[in-house]
């Protein structure tokens, strides 16, 4: 028997059974496809969407007469002005013509129209033609004077690969860092769900480390030294380390002597340091300020500034302009070997090129209005208004969240999130299981069910196990923020009662 | 000895070696990274553009004064103007104050007026707000009646994708279709080289199949039934094949036969049928019309139209409008599984949406002016007057082909190439093997330091062993055209001349 079984494999080896035909179903696909999870876009929001059409449909009982898309940061689905200086740019270089209008003078200041002009004379082919698939140079020359106005160093604009939003930078990586499951990518936990989608698409691993709720959300050294130590002793590599600096879900602003620290394990660890920093303006707590990765980098000295290999990633996404449809953003490439970047140029050439007009508006946004530029005056208005804006919703949604029973929250330092922790009574945490589904499932769920507010459950990030979140954005305008929030404490009293009330009360 | 090796194996196994960390490296990376190819952007576009800078900084000493870019279809970057209509609602959701000013009357017609504040009314938060994933709502349903008046068959929105540039969907269909080195896509040679990168990009296998040059490059399904019955008795899967209709690089129009002969192969061996009609507008041989697979297969009867999975693919860069730069794109899922196409919406929201004036234009496209309409007449006019001269030029570029020594070539009944073979002599190809390169490349890079027309080889969209071909677009401008086909004849005459005086004469 065991002869003869021995035999039939080796013939198996040496000529292979045909294979029969699969037709495509979920079985058929491949796995990393359908293991990959991304919170954002998930249940809750499908649901969202959902209410909204049935909103529109003018239908009866739902017990909320609008939808709050506090799940995702995209500002102006919630009624954030565009900065009219950068439509102004976009929509002639949309339709040239415009310009020769006897009417454009009055319609257009006139820098609009010179910076319009500038990069069509040296854009071939406008926004309708295939750009070089990093970019067009002269949007590239313009963003690397920014970065270089920005940190006080030099930018290469040959270093820098424009793309539509930050994230195919994030797919380029993934899939040029990853060969099988034993890479590893260290990321922070809680992390943007882009991160861990990614990791599973490209079948490699995400090695977690967790922030410090207590200690603000940052890292120590220690526990990744930790975690890099027992992954490699199991034969695993580990690759690279994701920071998100202002962070999301979590909003905290690194200080120098953090991001030093960092620098020097990815340097020790040999890890290529992905730095997430779309966020960049977002900054509100009194004392904090964004330094990019880049800076602290060279400004290390000659043994970190030419060494470490850095990936900074940013977006015309969030800050203060939120051009979230158009799709644009930049990554920079810091101490890469010329044969690695011949890479990355060839994979972005596969895609072709970034959209135009989301380079253009990449460019302006790092190279906008100066003082005594016709436009400045509007545009330092329009962005500060913005901003200062925001703060105030970081402040209030902040001061509800410490208001509310068994709900503790750190300072929302920037981005554009804040991320409550809640003790939920056990009943919730049973009742939740008995879904098979994580207490702020539940939580988040319930949540949109009775008033309309869309968030993202904590375990959508990953967060310390036993622990409960829930992500929501700082987003809705002024005016409805007084609700949003008054919506949601009177939920969250009604939430706790209940599930206390299920488990006998106490 | 024996005995203690395998000990040390077993040991191994129980506690693997301690991984050293690898810094990245050419060596260190993905290596279908590093494996894929992808010409069109390759060695010659590279060196191309580095004549054009030396062109643009006024040095002299290059036997040419302008570059001619026939390397990709790119039409806008040869001076095709965009079609009014498009750019003027375009204009009006990028900077919509424009609508309130006085002079829009007199800028803009008033169907555009009206297009442009439809798609504001009904796309929440306008251009910079993201979308839902598979595109705004408005827009699919746009494109869904543009596809349903083409084929006179119902579209549903929801199996829609809006994408940037047809190519994400080639990266979605493929990353989710392979699962190992084992799966194979059929993929015709020549081929689009976008095929050959991501199928090496994801880790599958491209199985070949050739177009016949001398039945105008159609498939036989004899050849296709070899293929797949080798593949599948050594053991690998064929998971779908890929038809581009109007051909790349190939430029031949499929009949109506041969797409239902393809249709019952795909049915036959349960593959996926991925249809590139991008071209879908670019017909100019006289009795040629576009059929769409999807309505070819809805007239095939029960059998056929409820079974056979088919991803139909088009993009807004190609037809009479060439909008390249701001990338869009669509496939429509025909015959898909439920749970698979949410594994697709997920795959989509994990780049979370498709810029939004590409969706837009997309939309614009699909559904254009009509008779009647205030601006059909110039739309009209723009649309036909473009077709009409790449028809011309189409003519022109083979007539040239045709007129040159060793050189034969099909006719371009459709897209936006001429793909003619050459037979070079054995000098020429002794001197590009001696630069390890095949004679089209040498051909090719010979022909851009001589002429500054860039072009691509054959070799790097594959072609039966032996033969030589070169990829042109038909896109230089009319005015031009003349001058390119008088150089490239001359370059012709004279590499012919060179390479048989350097074998002796003949």
């Amino acid at each position: 028997m065991l002869h003869s079984s021995a035999s039939a494999e080796q013939l198996c080896l040496a000529s292979p059974v045909r294979r029969e035909p699969e037709p495509v179903s979920v079985k058929t696909i491949n796995h990393d496809v359908v293991a990959a999870e991304y919170a954002v876009r998930g249940a809750i929001a499908i649901k969202s969407t959902a209410y909204q059409e049935q909103l529109k449909e003018g239908k009866d009982g739902l017990p909320f007469d609008k939808v709050y898309q506090c799940n995702i940061g995209n500002p102006q689905i919630l009624g954030q002005k565009p900065i009219s200086f950068f439509r102004q740019v976009l929509s002639l270089c949309e339709y040239p013509e415009l310009m020769e209008h006897p009417a454009a003078a009055d319609i257009y200041p006139p820098d609009a129209i010179a910076r319009a002009k500038e990069y069509l004379d040296n854009i071939p082919g406008g926004v309708g033609a295939y750009s070089e698939s990093k970019g067009a140079v002269i949007l590239r020359q313009h963003v690397a004077k920014g970065i270089a106005e920005r940190d006080g160093h030099p930018c290469n604009f040959e270093d820098l690969w424009l793309t539509d939003g930050a994230s195919p930078g994030v797919h380029y990586m993934m899939k040029t860092l990853l060969r099988n499951e034993q890479d590893c990518i260290l990321c922070p936990i809680p992390q943007y769900p882009l991160y861990s989608a990614t990791i599973k698409l490209y079948g490699g691993t995400l090695l977690p480390y967790f922030l410090e709720e207590g200690r603000d959300w940052q890292a120590t050294v220690a526990h990744l030294q930790e975690q890099v130590d027992t992954a490699r002793s199991q034969g695993k590599q580990v690759r690279a380390l994701v920071v998100i600096n202002p962070g999301n879900p979590t909003g905290q602003v690194l200080d120098w002597e953090n991001q030093e620290l960092l620098i020097k394990f990815c340097k020790q660890e040999q890890l290529v340091l992905l730095a997430d920093e779309v966020y960049q303006t977002n900054i509100y707590a009194a004392g904090r300020e964004f330094l990019s990765f880049k800076k602290v980098l060279m400004e290390m000295g000659p043994e970190y500034s030419g060494h470490v290999p850095l990936v900074s990633m940013n977006s015309i996404s969030k800050g203060y302009f939120g051009e979230c449809g158009r799709r644009g953003g930049y990554f920079e490439l810091v101490n890469f070997p010329q044969d690695v970047k011949d890479q990355l140029y060839k994979v972005a050439s596969i895609s072709l090129c970034p959209n135009v007009s989301g380079q253009i508006c990449m460019a302006l946004i790092m190279n906008p209005p100066q003082p005594g530029d016709p436009s400045h005056e509007l545009f330092a208005k329009e962005r500060d208004g913005i901003l200062e804006s925001l703060k105030r919703r970081a402040e209030l949604v902040v001061d509800t969240f410490r208001s509310m029973e068994g709900v503790s929250c750190n300072e929302v330092e920037g981005s554009m999130y804040a991320f409550p922790r809640l003790t939920v009574p056990p009943a919730a945490v049973k009742a939740a299981a008995n879904q098979g589904k994580p207490a702020d499932f539940l939580y988040c769920m319930e949540l949109l069910d009775q008033t309309g507010i869309v968030t993202v459950p904590g375990s959508g990030f990953g967060q310390e196990p036993g622990t409960f979140h829930v992500r929501t954005t700082i987003l809705p305008p002024e005016a409805d923020m007084a609700q949003v929030v008054q919506k949601f404490s009177e939920f969250h009293e009604s939430f706790m009662r209940r599930y206390k009330g299920e488990n006998g009360g106490s």
